[in-house]
């Protein structure tokens, strides 16, 4: 038996699983005190149960006690596991110490989570350094990948799409999701120089004039290296290109200013809810889910 | 050897304590990055040392994760140990399940600092079903009090105080305060019906009608119960009170609303970085220190 209970803004991923595992949808309540706190409630009893929580961890700090509370008091009523359906994963990306005496948060924060849930999904987490999640957690942990659906949404929404990533770490999710939608690809070079400070290099992009852009990357945040890419493109007279990204953080105004910059549409994965959301990650939530609950 | 370290607001204890225990001021770095996550670095060497951070725990969903992060690095680099200062210790009020399926916050919170350090030291923590802090922490846990500098305070500020509990939880504090200030105190009874809805019972206070109020709490966070208890001694033709927190959280506007429902004076001690702090317990926070890094 399981049951599966969603944190706010995830309600409508939570009643999809819940539809197609056929599986109870459970009531929770969670609240900030005015000095705040966090105050958690199941309304739902989980004894004997597989209990599972939709809890997607962007801003990961302003979530991360709920989900410790929601997880502790479902075991001290009984649950028999507790399995986390993440659909985006942060602390991601300090996966090294790149300079002494920094926290590897990477680490700290997947053992933190492996000691709350007893196994989770998530979606295209932002592997880099590491290149599974079994490499961080120590629960069965599983990444899926919206690059079908990605495909699937490019194929039914441009016309001659050439995609591209735009920089070398997005390789892996334009490579993909270019052969899955059986479209010419390229990848554009990046140098970092800080959070908020990145350079692009120009591709040859003068055979694509009459194809659509299609940037494609796992997280938009700030979405400077997005801007950057969008502005060379301009530059170099291409048509104003399509955004994609998997997980739409979309940091401050970020999303105003990708528009300002010149991209066409902005679209996302409801992974994150944000009004660009156009690609449904339901399905392949819910079938992760169904191999994590088989007994 | 002992390196005391401080959380950004807590830099001026910190400073304090330092010099009065003769350890060295460590420097490290926290911050957010733009998707929220965040990043600690330790920039001062601390192999084989006792290692101390200030972090005030208002707020604490906002905090923990850079304790927890500043923590591990900490053990990383050689810490012998790791103690806490937290001026204010928050998750200490839901400390039963009031309601079938909530979460004991207080519980699984100090569940969780006791993992993350090896000792703390706290004021005036709100103990009140649990009557001491081993009872939820299993770390050495100091609780030292505010009272002694309150009642210098009120002695040093007001001619004829008389103290005011504003309700029974609050007798703890305003009677001691009271026998150290050498003045009269009452405290009133108050229901409460929710987190904004409190009740006040009026007692008689008519002896006391040349006398200045002072009320005394350990925790100002909406500040409702005060503002009623202001209302009530207006109505009773008492001067206007000077209001004591030990703790100023001032969840939104409360600091103002205490102000205009008639409060004369809003004084706290510096545990909260705020506007109102005018007792200083560096010093009490110190002499605690000094018997946890004893050896």
């Amino acid at each position: 038996m399981s049951i599966i209970f969603s944190f706010p803004g995830f309600e409508n991923i939570t009643n999809h699983i819940a539809s197609d595992l056929q599986i109870t949808r459970g009531k929770m309540e969670i609240r900030n005190f005015p000095d705040g706190e966090t105050y958690v409630r199941l309304n739902s009893p989980v004894e004997g149960q597989q209990v599972i929580i939709t809890c997607g961890l962007d801003n990961p700090d302003h979530k991360i006690m709920g989900l410790m509370f929601f997880a502790q008091v479902a075991r001290e009523m009984g649950a028999k596991s507790i399995g986390l359906v993440a659909p985006y994963l942060g602390y991601m990306r300090q996966d090294k110490r790149f300079h002494d005496g920094e926290a590897i948060t990477a680490d700290i924060f997947s053992g933190l989570l492996s000691q709350i849930v007893d196994w989770l999904v998530t979606i295209d987490p932002h592997l880099h350094r590491h290149k599974k999640l079994s490499e961080i957690y120590t629960i069965p942990a599983a990444a899926i990948h919206a690059s079908d659906h990605i495909a699937d949404w490019i194929k039914s929404n441009i016309a001659r799409p050439v995609l591209i990533g735009p920089d070398a770490e997005s390789s892996q999710w334009v490579s993909d999701a270019a052969n899955k939608a059986s479209a010419p690809f390229m990848v554009l070079s990046k140098v970092r120089r800080g959070d908020r400070d990145v350079a692009v290099s120009l591709p040859d992009v003068a055979a694509y004039h009459d194809h659509t852009p299609v940037l494609v990357d796992d997280i938009i945040s700030t979405a400077h290296t997005m801007i950057e890419t969008v502005a060379h493109l301009k530059a170099l007279n291409m048509k104003p290109p399509t955004c994609i990204g998997v997980h739409g953080i979309f940091a401050g105004d970020a999303y105003n200013r990708l528009i300002s910059a010149g991209a066409h549409r902005i679209v996302t994965s409801n992974s994150i809810p944000h009004k660009s959301n156009d690609i449904a990650i339901e399905d392949i939530l819910a079938a992760a889910v169904a191999t994590m609950i088989r007994e």
